[in-house]
């Protein structure tokens, strides 16, 4: 349903109709202009050949100090979408299941599903402030359990995962022997300190997925990394030999540009998004909507007990708001997720439209 | 063997030593300037968002165009491995065999393993000048058989495949109703007219992979794309959507770009490689070695009767040449690979050393 609301945002688009397209994390900003120009200037300098599998030394260096690693243990990916991929490639091969608390990101299980793998959901609710119960987790736990995908903060809740319960999901999945792969690409822009699972093992024994696409800008360019132990980085690059090969050095070379500006993109971001969710928290409460404070970009994910959001989502769009529905996200079907990825004019006018919307 | 020889010349590289590269597929000549500035353009105007998993529309109606078929038909992968391993991975999963006729390109085997896939392998020798045999061809297939797998023109041969053993291959796939993938990287480029599987079926019965690498010396750009039935483009794109997402809009309208230039570009390469087979002719044969002439970019395959390829390979390394085993692209210990992907000097000095190790 989220791809086929925005093929439907895309087409009206084209008749000419004006959409408020609060329906994709794809920032509204445009790359800063010095990484695109450290781009041009390594494909100028010829850096547009083969590479390492493993991507640019330099590069995974400059990341495993950020994270407190080392350099072998980190693959870079085009995009983290990659890495996810090639992880449970790797981790779910031959079957097995693997455990997601919802709301998840769609893609993991499409992804999960395409290598034959089945998926144990863990319901979350906005009631409980999204917090994922410990022993209905390690209730679900089987022998064929390889894998738990933690998404934090969480997309489409833009909930920080409270540093306790991390502790208590770390905790069951060491005693069971089961790894966590954690997706943290909203982390760096979080608005609350999150908690990495890296803090827990300095020798990798869960997996961090990141990327540059929401920190930077840089949806389109497709770059991210895994943080592993070497075993798992090898079999990565194992499997990128034959796949992708390698993520076009200029764009590496861009992303280490971008890494040494982090500081001050990162806290530009974090402050425009923070801006956002105030705006937006104060008309979607006026709208009568229970949601939950935004902790990170870039969304909110409202609930309106009744709601059909999938008939909503469509209706809404006629009025000229793309979100997405809460069924996307896993079986939320009275909630429906706002992107803040627009400027604030139109985030005001498309929040706007959903109230009257709503009636 | 093939990625040990490449990581022992790094090293020797790095500890200061010369290494004349005939190992690699990667083209000397630099990017065209016009493409480069073609990417940089498109970054400028902002270029740099996610976008569609089947590729960018105006790319896609300009193959489409060029290779008589439908933008439907065409699907925008980052390089043609990711194409060639999307394409098996559909096709091969859940079991089944693939035949390859050898010498083949390492990764097809590879990826085949990493699916769970089995090879039969199909040999071909340079005392028949490559040719496939048909009726061994048919006598391999068997219920399980899902794809047959040529390349075309050969890596490592440098053979255009006889259009008549062509016409028989695709006769045999249809009458038992297997589906052929060519890899047709090198044909745009070849010296000789290099039959499209195209060539048979305006409904894309077969599937084409190609790229942009070769053509255009773009290897590190990681562009290429499939043409095959609108149902298997559709399932490419759905495995795109959980993975690599798109192939960076910049890249795409710099290949665009590429593809205005390409009567121009890709006649220039043909020139200068026919050159260096000629070249390489001269001296292997001097050497009293038997191989094929090119008729294609980039490489010879030369054979030495009872030649250890795989120890030769490793000490001629130590005199400041690497070329690659013949066992890399399947049982051929007698043969190795040369690539003539550098000037035409150090083509030269690079031949005379491999003559004097030979002695």
């Amino acid at each position: 349903m989220l791809y086929e609301i925005n093929e439907k945002a895309l087409k009206l688009e084209s008749q000419g109709k004006k959409i408020i397209r609060l329906n994709l994390g794809d920032p509204d900003m445009a790359t800063p202009p010095e990484i695109v120009e450290a781009a041009y200037a390594s494909m100028k300098a010829g850096k547009t050949k083969y590479s390492s599998s493993y991507g640019e030394n330099s590069l995974r260096q400059k990341l495993a100090e950020i994270h407190g690693v080392k350099a072998e243990n980190v693959v870079i990916t085009p995009g983290s979408k990659w890495g996810i991929f090639a992880t449970m490639f790797l981790i779910m091969k031959g079957g097995g299941n693997v455990i997601i608390p919802t709301p998840y990101w769609t893609a993991y299980e499409l992804t999960a599903k395409a290598l034959g793998a089945q998926t144990k959901l863990l319901r979350t609710e906005l009631e409980n402030n999204w917090k994922v119960d410990l022993e209905k987790l390690e209730a679900l736990i089987d022998k064929n359990t390889r894998m738990i995908i933690l998404t934090n903060p969480n997309n489409p809740t833009s909930k920080v995962m409270d540093a306790e319960i991390l502790d208590g999901i770390v905790e069951i999945a060491n005693r069971k022997g089961i790894t966590i792969l954690s997706d943290e690409v909203y982390a760096t822009i979080a608005f609350t300190k999150t908690k990495s699972i890296l803090a827990y093992d300095g020798n990798c024994k869960h997996i961090l997925s990141n990327g540059f696409s929401k920190t930077f800008t840089m949806t389109g360019w497709r770059i991210g990394y895994i943080i592993a132990n070497k075993t798992l980085i090898d079999n990565i690059t194992k499997l990128n030999q034959i796949t992708i090969n390698n993520v076009p050095v200029f764009i590496q070379e861009a992303a280490l540009k971008a890494l040494e500006m982090r500081e001050r993109l990162s806290s530009k971001i974090k402050q425009e998004y923070e801006e956002r969710a105030k705006l937006a928290g104060k008309t979607l409460a006026g709208a009568g909507l229970l949601f939950s404070k935004p902790e990170a970009p870039f969304y909110v994910f409202p609930k309106r007990p009744g709601l059909d959001s999938e008939k909503f989502t469509l209706d809404l769009l006629d009025k000229g708001v793309a979100v997405a529905p809460g069924t996307a996200f896993g079986d939320y079907r009275e909630h429906f997720r706002i992107s803040l990825t627009v400027p604030r004019d139109d985030i005001k006018l498309g929040l706007e439209k959903i109230s009257e919307a709503l009636g």
